[in-house]
Parts: structure tokens; C-alpha cells; sequence
């Protein structure tokens, strides 16, 4: 029986990324770079007006000028002002020459074809060609999420097919007699399935991948026959409750030529979880309960996903506990919580939690926490998820 | 010239949600309740054994008991063993009658058609009958965000098109002569057009939304032509970044009958900002620069959609600041900024930014420092992003 953090290193050992794709920008949105993004050219690429003014000669004193043209935003570079002449210009428009300096719009006033200029013609205004990054410089580093920010910045440098890192297809593979479609009023002794709509629900607000999945209560060799052909990145099964389905679960994985290399965790949720390879594929069985699906999940399938989309796997974070400790137990427990900001701390609550097929209170929890070994200066260990916002 | 806090006020005021929707239930991540959500039946449903074992009649004391039968999940209820006799059960299946106790098969041995107890049959291992939930318990209120938890909980009660609020219909009209596909290579004085994937990403992170954008150096007249038609419940105008192409913005409302509530905003950056109703269509007149761009979102786009979504507007935390306090400025200035969390602590870095139509920071950055007010404790307020992970 192996510790979380055991089964965390196998994860690390025996996970490999695989090869990264190139996705239009606006489908890049969530996945992670596996490029450097470098600036093409200087940022901006000529000295720009930051204001609506007037460009003059460089130092130009107050004074009457005689307004000799207009530069507006896209159009092509104008000749410098000379000695006692000015061109207006607008925001975002290109410098007209080098050696100009700009005077606001505010402190002039205009007459006919004259401008009164109130202040010395200055720098101040300019947003100097490069003064953002300069060419070659970079911008954004391997494995960093594409989120809006990034989104912009690689459409400002005109990559709008950026190299990401692969999307995992990923097959789930739902076993259990005793479950109906949610759709359905289950009969006595039945219940509906709700391991299928968690993982995919969890799979897509983690980030990229491609899900498929089947649900029926197919004998072993029923299975096999259906995942045989299954070439993809991750392979879940969520077996039955019992032992039984556990078993079965084993068997399926060893028929199709998968390695295992875990069959129990020292966890509470999740004891029964089966971690198996084959080449770049990786596999989990899973215990029919809600509960360790989703601790399962945040511990052990959304690190091997970060590991397949070329990230640092998520960290642990310490935070303060408001309320009952939750129970000890001889396994490393991971409760849900519910964790939020006060005044600069991060503070949790643990949710009521009955057993691990309580799903009452999974909607509220952000996070899980890590109850087991002491706490240090009264903090506990979590694991946070995806849309945490404090 | 209006406070960003008194702005706030105004979407408050004017913002209206619109009309529910139902959605498959595999289409609701991410979606807000509204409807709450009950237990259809006691759950679980029936008392359900929680481990693999024995059932015998309650308290059962240690002994050789005759196997007389076995039930396994989803199979129908199984008439109760009587005196001496034992029916073997798996986990997840309904408990054959009742006045029954379990032991747990790691407490016993088998023999042929007997088996030896080692302890007295208990209750102890039963789920019993709406031990998690009573029927017709509130499980889910009204707002709710349907996160994973929710799916599960919405999938084991039966709900598969569960009723969301309304998903805004967003169009966003950009315009300035200076803009250039992020396809193609821009020739002097003009810059390529990062404000169209930025705010679609703003847009997705999020949350649910559907948005239409269109592109063009387009007359007042144009504008108006084209956007007349439109009856959704957001018109999002990026105007170029000058006055000009503010006033224009200003003119395209007008004249598709919309009320301006607020023309300037007293927030670096993000200065000239339009603020405009019709009917259930909120309107932003946006200044062409991204920073503005990516500050008005959080500030105040996001807001209009939480409203939208029947949801509470984000709240701003309160973080410490690490490193040198960014520069004031007569305006309060929104400054990009990195939240984690160190030691149960929320620690902000300010990131470096050049002026407002510098991006090369926007990446790193997940929050919003508000900087104006004198901080209180040596804490600063801060508004954090969707994928805020500490």
C-alpha cells in the first residue's frame, strides 16, 4: 500500500508529455505554450503619440505655430515639423520624424490654421519605439497558460497558431450493475450514474483534452474487446463499489497490456486506485464512489493531465483552519473545504462530509484538505482547484 | 467624472439578468442556477451496505452462520436472512430488509455454503436511508455556479437539463485605422489588432457568453448600420485611442437610441469610459488601448455579466504587498499585479508596466491592485482573476 506522495512520484517517473500541435489562437485559449514566444519586432515599433496634440521641432517654446498637417493612427510616417510649424496628431498615431517633441491638446488653443502652444514641446508624451520590449526579447516562456493576457500579447506579435502542448484523448470506461443513466428513475436497489457527468465535468474545467466515454455493465472481456483499439493518452475506469468490480478493473488493464504500478493507496477517500502504463498511455481504476473520483481526480489524474500538458504540477498551498478539525484517521484523509480570503489569510472550512458517497457537499468545496500529519503553526496542507477565487 | 466605485453603482443600478434558460446537463458547467435544487428522493435511497461482507439479522454474535443467498449492486431487495443464516452482499447493494447488521468479509472465513463470523453484525458499515439528504432538502440554492460538484449532485437527483441563467448574446464592434489582422505583418504606423482575441478570451475565461465581433475602419454611419439589428444584451465598442474615435463611439450609441450613463471614469487607465443602456442592452465604449481594455473587463464588463449570470458581483480581497508600491496618480490606478499564497498569507507582486498599451505583463498577472486610498494595515484591496490559483 502505497502514500499519496508515492504514487505522486510513480506519477512523475512514468508520465511523458506527448508531441505538442499548433492550434488557431483562438482555440489556444487554456492550453500551455510549448514555444517560446519572442517579440518579432521593437514594441511598439515606432515612437507614438500617447495624446491628442500638436508635434513641433524638439524643446519648441511656447508660442504661435503655423499647423502644417495632421497625422491620424494607420497613417503612414509625415515629414518632421519645421521651425515654427506644427502637425497635429492624434493618439496612437506614428511620430511625424525624429527629433519632435508633443504638446498636448489641453494646453493649446487654436485659431484658423494657428495653434498658441502653452508648454515647451517635450518627450513626455511619446511612447519611444522598443521602450516596451525590444525585438528578439522574450515574452512568454515554455509551459506558461495561454490566458487572455497571453492572447494578446501573441496576437500584438503576430502568432496566431501558437505551438501547445498536447491535447490528451482521454477514454473513460464506467462499470457498475447497479447504475442508471441520470436521466432515468432508478428502481430499488439502483442509482444514477454520476461518475460520468463528475469526470467530465472535472476533465473540462481543468484544461484541454478530448473525452470519450462508455458506460455498461460488461464483463471483462467485453471491455477489453472495446478499449483494445484505444490508442490514446489516458484510459479511466471507474469500476463498481465492491471488490468484485475492483478486481475486474485489474484484469481489463492486464489484458490490454498495461504495467501496474500501484493497486492501493494509503488515502481516505480513493484506497483502491490502480495506476497502470503502456508506453505513453496512462491508466487509472478507479472505487465506484463520487467522493474518490473527485479526490482521485485533484491528486493523482489532474497531475498526470499538468505532466501530459507540459506544466509543473500543481503545489500545495498552507492554510489557516476556522472550526473543528475533521477526524483523523490511520489513512492520510483529504476533506473537502471550502477556502476564501480574510484580511490577507487564507482561511478553510471543512464541509460536512458523511461518507464517500456524499455528494451534498462537493458544490461548495474548492479544495481538499490534507489532514494526517500535524499541522505546522496551526496551518494544514490544501490542494485548491481550478476557478478558485478567493 | 465618475469614481470606478460610483460606476459600479450605476451597472448595479441599470443591469438587468434576463430571461433563464434550460440547458443539457453536459452544457451547464460553468453556468449559474437558476432554480434550486432538491433532493428527489431520500438519498440514498434505500439503506445500502458500505463494504464487502455478511449480512445477518442485527447483532448477530460471532458464530458459523449458512449462506443462503447474495446480493450485489443494483440487484432487487433480497428478503431479510433469518435466524442462522447469512446473505452475502458487496458494496453499493440495498440491504436485504431490514433489522439487518453487516461484518465486513475481512472478519470472516468461509467454508462451502458457511461462513465464521469473528464479530457481531452491526450497523456500523450501513448508509442508511437519507443519511446524506431527506427528500425535498434543498441541495443547491439559486446562484449556485455549476462547478463539477454541482454536475454530480445535479446528475444523482435526476436533473439533466438543468434551469441556468441567461447566457449573454455579446457583440463587439472594433474599430481604429491603425488596426491590422494579428495575421499579417503591419507596415509603418500601424499595429495589429490584439483587443479582438483579448476580449474574446476575457470573455471565455469568465464564463458563459456568446460573442460576435467585427472589425473596420467604419464611418459613424456604417457603424450604426450595421449594429441596428442587433437585439442581444451586450454592445462592446473599442474605439481607437483617440478622442476622435471616442466621440464616434459616443455618436454610434446615440443614435441606436441608447441612454449614456457615464462618459469618463476617474480610474488610470481606462479614462474615457462610456457606460449606456437600452432596455436590456448594456453598451461600453472602450478605449483602444489593451490595458484599458483588460482593466474595464474586470472592472466593470465583468460586473454587467455577473449580474447577467443572477450572480454576487466579485468581491475584492485584501492582500499584502510585497516589493516597491506602485506609483500613485491624482486617478486611483488599477495596477497588474501577481497574487500567491505564502504561509497562509496572500502575497501581491506588483508587475512591471510600462504605460497603457504595454501587454508584456498581462500574462503573469492574475489580479488588480487598487492603488489610491492609503492602504489599510499595510494591505491593499485586490481584485483577482477567474483562474486565480494561490
Amino acid at each position: 500500500m502505497l502514500s499519496v506522495d508515492e504514487v505522486c512520484s510513480l506519477i512523475d517517473r512514468e508520465v511523458r508529455p506527448g508531441p505538442p500541435v499548433r492550434l488557431p489562437l483562438a482555440l489556444a485559449l487554456g492550453h500551455y505554450l510549448a514555444e517560446e514566444i519572442r517579440a518579432d519586432a521593437d514594441m511598439p515599433a515606432f515612437d507614438r503619440a500617447a495624446i491628442d496634440g500638436y508635434a513641433l521641432p524638439e524643446n519648441a517654446l511656447p508660442g504661435w505655430y503655423k499647423v502644417v498637417g495632421e497625422v491620424t493612427p494607420g497613417m503612414p510616417p509625415f515629414s518632421a515639423p519645421t521651425s515654427g510649424t506644427a502637425v497635429k496628431i492624434f493618439t496612437g498615431s506614428a511620430l511625424p520624424g525624429s527629433g519632435v517633441g508633443l504638446v498636448m491638446v489641453e494646453e493649446t488653443e487654436s485659431e484658423g490654421q494657428k495653434v498658441l502652444t502653452r508648454v515647451a514641446a517635450s518627450g513626455r508624451h511619446v511612447r519611444a519605439r522598443g521602450s516596451q520590449a525590444k525585438r528578439g526579447q522574450l515574452l512568454l516562456a515554455v509551459g506558461t497558460r495561454v490566458n487572455p493576457g497571453a492572447i494578446a500579447l501573441l496576437a500584438s506579435v503576430g502568432v496566431t497558431s501558437p505551438l501547445v502542448s498536447n491535447t490528451p484523448k482521454i477514454m473513460h470506461l464506467v462499470t457498475g450493475s447497479e447504475l442508471v443513466g441520470a436521466d432515468l428513475d432508478p428502481s430499488a436497489g439502483f442509482i444514477r450514474d454520476s461518475n460520468s457527468p463528475l469526470m467530465a465535468a472535472l476533465i473540462a474545467e481543468a484544461g484541454p483534452g478530448t473525452l470519450t466515454q462508455r458506460r455498461g455493465s460488461e464483463s471483462v472481456d467485453e471491455a477489453v474487446d472495446a478499449l483494445e483499439s484505444f490508442d490514446g493518452d489516458m484510459l479511466l475506469i471507474s469500476g463498481g463499489a465492491s471488490v468484485g468490480a475492483y478486481d475486474g478493473s485489474m484484469q481489463i488493464l492486464r489484458r490490454l497490456g498495461f504495467a501496474i504500478h500501484c493497486s492501493k493507496v494509503r488515502s481516505r477517500p480513493g484506497k483502491p486506485l490502480l495506476f497502470a502504463t503502456r508506453d505513453r498511455c496512462a491508466a487509472f481504476g478507479l472505487p465506484g464512489n463520487p467522493l474518490s473520483h473527485f479526490v482521485c481526480f485533484h491528486l493523482f489524474i489532474r497531475r498526470t493531465l499538468d505532466i501530459m500538458w507540459g506544466r509543473v504540477p500543481q503545489r500545495m498551498i498552507r492554510v489557516h483552519l476556522d472550526g473543528d478539525r475533521p477526524p483523523t484517521d490511520p489513512r492520510e484523509t483529504w476533506w473537502p473545504a471550502r477556502v476564501s480570503a480574510e484580511a490577507g489569510s487564507l482561511i478553510a472550512k471543512a464541509l460536512p462530509w458523511k461518507d464517500s458517497s456524499d455528494l451534498t457537499g462537493l458544490a461548495l468545496a474548492n479544495a481538499l484538505l490534507r489532514i494526517g500529519s500535524s499541522p505546522t503553526n496551526g496551518m494544514f496542507e490544501a490542494l485548491v482547484f481550478g476557478n478558485f477565487v478567493p
